[in-house]
């Protein structure tokens, strides 16, 4: 019976985190609703579509190319702290614990997905590293097991990087890799967390 | 530092359903994959917003005013079904089991939300009511407390009408009004039910 709307609802539904039921919801909602919840929705969505662009340097979404991260000058600008998407970005700029320089691989490397590393921003990511511009790249990937192969992969790749660099001159410019620690989340319980947590918190153990 | 998306992701947020983690999502999904998603979604919403209406008899959403179903002549034209709104309406018709007509009352009388008689459409359902088309009305609401009022309340209002109408003439026109059945729902487990249910199920037993 939805027949006139079903075009908006399949639309809807399309957006990840939503199925048929709530997208009839919205739906139904934007259209019951004073009109300008609906008006207030398609401006938004148009100067999205009309104004946000991907950072040519790190992958950052925003108005500018370079973005804003990129163009500030006021940040750490020799470490580069690589992040699957835009997402994990903002979750680590939240924390205001970094004040460095990011690459968004675009995903992670995912053999059930078909997820390859050309399917990711890899070229450019070793490219920005080779430029000797980093000391320290963080890999600040999730700790699942497509995550930490993804950030195994690249540092592989960084090291052989490194050695060809050595290889050719006095290789001085080292760079560190490094990953987020694992343990206990901060307010965890060990009671509700998985065993695989507790053992490596226990093997990363550090003197009070 | 979502900033320059901050716009797009409140819009999303305000969305029943949505919260700010998940509008988030859909913000960076929206402008992160290949372009039709965002285009094909703003489409969808500027042509609802421009070609979807509100049919003035019973308060469907459809392109068309009367709506598909009201101007439907082979629908059984004296049965009357009134629903709090169009997701109702739309859960009825998945039935298949009614074939009359409907009323939207645009949501159910609420102490607590300050909806009141003059926020539904009741004067209109009363209107059509009174017209004398209609020899049963269907209270087809929700079984909370605020559904189950508001239908004692149009039930009363429909018991005023008709008393009135049969002190003018003869009162031959007597309307039937009903409600849905309450029981245990088909399929259900009576170890998970609630003893509300179970209580009204025993009370309104019928013989095998």
């Amino acid at each position: 019976m939805s027949g006139p709307l079903d075009p908006l609802i399949k639309a809807i539904a399309r957006l990840p985190g939503l199925g048929p039921r709530s997208a009839r919801r919205i739906a139904i909602h934007l259209l019951t609703k004073p009109e300008p919840s609906l008006t207030a929705l398609i401006d938004a969505l148009q100067n999205a579509k009309e104004q946000i662009i991907n950072c040519s340097t790190c992958g950052n979404l925003d108005t500018l190319d370079p973005c804003r991260i990129c163009q500030d000058d006021t940040r750490v600008q020799n470490k580069l702290c690589v992040v699957a998407n835009v997402s994990d970005l903002w979750a680590v700029e939240r924390t205001r614990a970094f004040k460095g320089q990011y690459h968004i691989l675009g995903g992670v490397l995912s053999a059930l997905d078909g997820i390859g590393p050309d399917d990711l921003t890899l070229g450019l990511l070793l490219e920005r590293v080779q430029s000797g511009a980093y000391t320290e790249v963080i890999l600040a990937l999730n700790a699942t097991v497509d995550g930490q192969s993804t950030a195994h992969y690249i540092s592989d790749k960084i090291m052989d990087l490194v050695a060809l660099a050595g290889d050719q001159d006095s290789g001085e410019d080292a760079i560190t890799i490094t990953r987020l620690a694992h343990g206990v989340p901060v307010g965890g319980e060990l009671d509700y967390l998985d065993d695989g947590t507790i053992t490596t918190a226990l093997k990363s153990r550090s003197s009070v």
